[in-house]
C-alpha cells in the first residue's frame, strides 16, 4: 500500500445528456459500470484510501459498490467539481491525493503513476493531466505562460475565441496536496462563471501565482476520454473492444472480424483459438487453446476446454470439456458441465446437469437437474421432467453410462436409468430402469385402412 | 397545403448499374423503397400535387404506390431528365414545382424548403441545389460566372478537364417555374451531347442569359447522395442507420455497437433501453423504456413493453408485455400476445396465441392458435396440434389459468384444459379436461431385464 | 503452360509473431490456408513447375498440400530468404522463375504478369515489385540511383534514418533468371546483417553493378500486404471480404451491410439476391437469383435455388430448392435436399434426407436418413428415429407424398408411411403404414377429477 496517496473519485454527476434514470457512473461499459473501471484503476495504485463522492443517485451508487472497500462521502447539492472535492476533505488522509472523474473509464494506471511522479518531482501543489484529442469537445483549455507553466484553465463555456483554439485540454484528472492552502482555495473559489459552480480548474490560476501548478501532457487522448452521452459510451465500447482484441491477437488468438467480437476485460482466450464474428465472451469466461468459437456464440462466466467448438449457441455459467462440440443452437444454462468430447447439438438445452465424457445430446432435448453418465445417448426430443406442479424443488434424473434414451422420451424425475439401459422412443418413464434393461412405455400401433382419402378431405390426427 | 407548390419525382430510370430486374426506385433502403423515402420528403412540404414520372418498370412502380395519393405520368421512351420533366407538363398545376430524383432518398425537407425560399427570393425561373461531395462521381459540374451566378452545368461525360476539376456539383434537385418559357425551353433542349438525351441541366444556360438561373449550395453532401449502384445503396444504408441511431442515443438509448444495430425509420425505442449487436428493429416496431434487446434480436412490426428482454429471437407482428423474457431462440409469429412477466424460452414458437401474465413456456414448445391463461405452465416439448389433415381452418386450444401441461404433451385442438388442471407428461389430449383434474394418456411402462448387453450390440429402441 | 516460367513459393517461415503451433502458411484467410491463396495465383500463370520451399512445420505443409501438384523442397535450417531460394536450385527448370512469399496472399495475377513482362523487356537478371503502403512496417527500403534504377534494398533493421524515410518498399516478390550467376550470387551472399541471415534482397546490389537489376512499382499496396501477425490476418480478412462483396454488388447483389457479410472466394450469388447482416457464404456455396439470405445465415458448400429464403439458419452441404423457405432456426446438415417451395421452419433439423416439393416441416422436428414425398406435412415435434443402440448403420424412413405426420410422432426406422397416410399425434410407429391409412399409437386419455387443488399443492405430472 502507498500510505502517501489517496484517490478521490467524483461520482456525483447526474449526466443530463445521458437522458437516463440511472446515475451516469452506473452505466455499463464492456459489461462493467463506468465507476468499476475507475475503481480498478484506482486500486491498481494501492492507495491508502479510495473516496467516492456521490450525489445524484447516491443511494444506488452506494448500493452497487457497498462491498468494494471504498469510503463514500455525499456532496449534497451539486455545485461543481471544486465543491465535490471539498466534500471529501475529511475523508482524505494521505499527503497527496488524486482526483479522478467517475466517468473517465479508460485511464491507464501508468498515466496516474506518471502524474504522481511528475507532481512530486515538481513539488507541485496542484497538477493535472492534459491531452490533445482530435475534437476538443467540452473540455477546458489549458493556457500556459511563456515559461511553459500552466497559468489557468478556461472552461469551454467561458473561453474567448483564441482560448477556444488552444488544443491542449484539461483531462479532469488531478493530483493535489492535502494541504490547508488547497482546501482554503477550494472553499474560496469563485462561482462567477457561466454555470455558477465551483470549478476545480480555478485552482490552477490560484497556485500558478506561487509557481506550484503543473500540467503533464499525456500522449494518447483516447485514454482520457470521458462519457458525456450515449454516443461517447458507444465510442468507448469500441475502444475497449479494440484494446482487448489487439492484446489477444498479439498473444496468438485469431479474430476473423475484430469489429464483430465482443470481449470482456475479465475474459481470457488460449493460443490458436479462433473467434468468429458475433462472439461474445462476457464476465469471467475462459476459453482454452485451439478452440473454435462462433459465429454467434454468447458465453458468460463459462469455461471451455482445449480444442472445443462452440457456435451459434448461448452458454451461461457452464463448463465445457475439451474437444466437446456445442451447437449450433444449443443453450447451456448455469450449472451445466459438459464432458470431454461430448456433443450438445441443435435445439438442446442443458441446465444444472452434468453430461459425462462422450455423451451425445444432439437434437431437440431438455436436460435439466440431471446426471448423465459417460457415453450415454440422449435421443431427439428427450426431456427430463424435473418440475412438478405445486412443488418448489426440482427433481433429479440420473442416466447411467452408455444408456440409450430414445426419441421423444419423457423421463419423469426423480428417476434413474441404469447403465447401458435402453428406453424406447416415445416412452414416459416414471419408475427406475435397471442396468441393461429395455424399457418401453408405448401404446400398440393401430391402423385404420382407407381412412384418409386421396382427395385429402376429413381426418383427424 | 401549399397551393403554390407541386413536386415532380423522376422515377423512370432503369438504373443499368443496379444490374437488376427491378426498377431502381423500388429497391429497398432501410426497409422502404427508395421512392417511398422521396415521397415522404415530398409530402412533408404539403404540396398541392405530387407527380411521379414513371418509365422503365412503370407498372411495378404504379402498383407499389397505387394507394400513395400521387399522380403518375408516363415518360414513354426515356430521353433524359429534361424529357422526363416535360412528360409531367399537363400534371403540374401550381406556379412553382420542385423536381426530385427518385433515387436520392435522404434529402431533408429543410433543404427543399431552403431551395424554394431561395428560388422565390431571387425571383428565379430555374434554381437548383449544389453540393461538394468528397468524391465528385458522375454528377454535373456547376460553372459559375464572375458575378457568382451559375452559367451552366456540364455533365461529367461532356466536361473539359478544367470543368471536371470543379468541386461544386449539381445535386439534380430543382425548383422550376410552371411557365411557358420553361416548357418551351425544355421542348427545345439540344440532344447534342454524349448520350443524345434531353438534359434538364441545359435549362441553366438558357435562363442564365436572362439572369433567372440560381444555384444554392447545400452544406452536407451526404444529404444529397444518389443511388447509382448497389455500393451506393450499401453506403446509404449505413448513413441512414447512423442517423437513426444517433438520434436514439441522444434520446437516452444505449447502443453498445452502433455498427451492428439495424433500425427502421418507423421504429421507436424508450429511454434507458439497451440495444445489443445484431438487433434489427424493423417496420413499426416500438420498444418500451428500460428494455434489453439483443444480441441477435429481430423484431418487425412488434411492440415490447417496459423492462422486457428479447434476445436471440425472432419476433414478427407480436406484442410482448412488460417485464416479459423472450429467448434465447424463441420465435414469436404474428398474432402472438405475451403477457406481463411471461417467459418464452428456448426453442419455443408462438403463433396467433395469447399467453397470459406470468405464463411460462420455457422449452421446445409450439403454441399456435391458442389462449393460455395467466400463470399456466407449458412443459418442455408440449405442442398444440392446431392443424388437421384435409381441413383448411386451424383449431383452437384453450389452457386455463395456472394449468400445468407436462412435457411432450400433444393437445389436439379443438380442446380445452381447465383452470388449474394438470396434464401428465407424454399425454395426447383429444378431449377437454375439467378444472383441477389430472389427465393422463400414457402407456404403462414395461421393462425387459437384460435386454441390452453390456457389449452394446443389438437392441432396438 | 508457360514452359519458360517456374514459380518458387517460400513457405518455410515459422512466423514467430503469429504465436501459433501451426506453420504460418497454414493459417486460414477467408476459409483457405494462406498458401492456397498463393498457389492459386501461381497456377493462374500456368508455370512449368511450382516449387514450395518448406521448413518449420514442413510435414504439416506437405500433408495439407500433398495433392496440389507442387514440388516440395526442404530448406533445412532457416537462414533467410536467399538461403530458401538456394534450396530450390535443383527444382527450378525454366529459364525464369518467380519467387513468391507464402504469406502474401492477395497478389493479383496481373501484378505477376506485369513483373515477368517488365523483367523480360529490361533483360533483367533480378527484378522485383515495389509498393508504397501507408505505413512502411518491416519491409525493406528501395534505394534507387540517379538513373532511377534500383541500387540496393536496405532491410528495416539495417537502415539509416534517411533510408528508413524512403517510401518505396520491397514487396518480397521477385523475378529471377535461372542462371549460374544468380545461384553463385545467392551462395555468396553476406550474412553480415542484423539477423545473420542470407537476404535475397542483397541480390539487387550485386546485379545493380552490371545494370540488370530492375524494380517495378505496383500501384495498390494492399495487393502486396503480407501476414506477420494475427492483426495482419484480420486486416487481410477484411480486405478479401470487401473485394468479393464489391464484385458481387457490381454484379447485382444487394448487401445491406458489407461490413457484416462473410463470403468465400469460391462462393457465387445470383442477381437481385439480397444478403442481410450476419450472412456467411462459405466453401463452394452457390446462391441463385432473387433470394433473400440472412440475417444470420451460415451456409457452407450448399446450393440454393432462385427466389428462396434462408434466414437465422445453418446450412451445411445441402441443396435448397427454388422458392423454399428455410428458418428461422433451421439446421440443414450434409445430404439434405429440400424441394421447390418446401418449408423448413423453426427448430427443425434435416440430415441426409430428401424433402420433396412443397413439404412442410415447420416446427421442432428431426428428419434424418429419410425420404419425404412431395406435399407431405411433418408435424411439430415429429422425429425420425434413425439410430438404434448397438448398430452402426442408420436406418431409413420413407414418408409418402401428401402424408401427414402428427405432432410428437416418433417414426422408428426402418419404416414406411404410405402416400396420403395420416399418423396421429404422439404415436410411436414401428411398422409400415399403408397408403391412405390412419395410424394411431396412443394410450386412452384418463381423467382424475379434483386431483389438482386450487391451492396448487401436490400433484405429479
Amino acid at each position: 500500500m502507498d500510505d502517501s496517496l489517496d484517490v478521490v473519485v467524483l461520482a456525483a454527476g447526474k449526466g443530463m445528456r445521458m437522458r437516463s434514470h440511472r446515475p451516469k457512473v452506473l452505466h455499463s461499459l464492456a459489461g462493467l459500470p463506468l465507476l468499476e473501471h475507475v475503481l480498478r484503476t484506482a486500486f491498481s495504485l494501492s492507495p491508502q484510501r479510495v473516496v467516492v463522492v456521490v450525489g445524484h443517485g447516491g443511494d444506488a451508487v452506494r448500493a452497487a459498490f457497498a462491498e468494494r472497500g471504498v469510503m463514500f462521502v455525499d456532496q449534497g447539492e451539486p455545485r461543481g467539481t471544486g465543491h465535490a472535492v471539498l466534500a471529501a476533505r475529511e475523508a482524505v488522509a494521505a499527503g497527496t491525493f488524486l482526483v479522478l472523474p467517475g466517468d473517465v473509464p479508460l485511464v491507464p494506471p501508468e498515466a496516474l503513476r506518471a502524474l504522481v511522479r511528475f507532481h512530486r518531482e515538481r513539488n507541485a501543489t496542484v497538477s493535472f493531466l492534459t491531452m490533445e484529442p482530435a475534437a476538443p469537445g467540452p473540455y477546458g483549455r489549458v493556457v500556459r505562460g511563456e515559461d511553459g507553466k500552466p497559468l489557468r484553465i478556461v472552461e469551454a463555456g467561458d473561453a474567448t475565441p483564441e482560448e477556444r483554439a488552444v488544443r491542449e485540454l484539461n483531462s479532469g484528472i488531478w493530483c493535489l496536496e492535502n494541504a490547508p492552502a488547497v482546501w482554503e482555495a477550494l472553499g474560496g473559489l469563485s462561482t462567477a462563471n457561466v454555470k455558477g459552480e465551483l470549478y476545480l480548474t480555478d485552482l490552477v490560476a490560484r497556485f500558478a501565482e506561487e509557481g506550484t501548478a503543473a500540467a503533464l501532457p499525456w500522449p494518447d487522448a483516447d485514454d482520457l476520454l470521458g462519457v458525456n452521452d450515449r454516443a461517447d459510451l458507444a465510442l468507448l465500447e469500441r475502444l475497449v473492444r479494440e484494446r482487448i482484441l489487439t492484446a489477444w491477437m498479439r498473444d496468438g488468438v485469431t479474430v476473423t472480424d475484430p469489429s464483430a467480437v465482443y470481449p470482456s476485460l475479465d475474459a481470457a482466450v488460449g493460443e490458436d483459438t479462433v473467434l468468429h464474428p458475433g462472439t461474445h465472451l462476457l464476465g469471467r469466461t475462459v476459453i482454452g487453446p485451439g478452440c473454435t468459437v462462433g459465429p454467434n456464440a454468447y458465453l458468460i462466466d463459462s469455461r471451455v476446454g482445449e480444442e472445443a467448438q462452440v457456435w451459434y449457441s448461448v452458454v451461461e455459467g457452464a463448463e465445457v470439456g475439451p474437444e466437446a462440440r456445442i451447437g449450433p443452437y444449443a443453450h447451456l444454462r448455469p450449472g451445466s458441465r459438459i464432458g470431454r468430447g461430448a456433443k450438445v447439438g441443435n435445439f438442446v438445452e442443458v441446465k444444472a446437469a452434468t453430461l459425462g465424457d462422450g455423451v451425445k445430446a444432439g437434437h431437440l432435448a431438455y436436460i435439466g437437474d440431471a446426471e448423465v453418465g459417460a457415453g450415454a445417448n440422449i435421443g431427439a426430443g428427450a426431456i427430463t421432467c424435473n418440475f412438478q406442479p405445486g412443488r418448489r424443488e426440482k427433481f433429479r434424473t440420473e442416466v447411467g453410462p452408455r444408456a440409450f434414451i430414445g426419441s421423444n422420451v419423457s423421463l419423469v424425475a426423480p428417476v434413474r436409468i441404469g447403465e447401458g439401459a435402453v428406453v424406447g422412443a416415445g416412452s414416459v418413464i416414471t419408475h427406475d430402469v435397471p442396468p441393461y434393461a429395455l424399457a418401453l412405455g408405448r401404446a400398440r400401433e393401430a391402423v385404420t385402412p382407407g381412412w384418409a382419402r386421396p382427395a385429402e378431405e376429413g381426418g383427424h390426427a
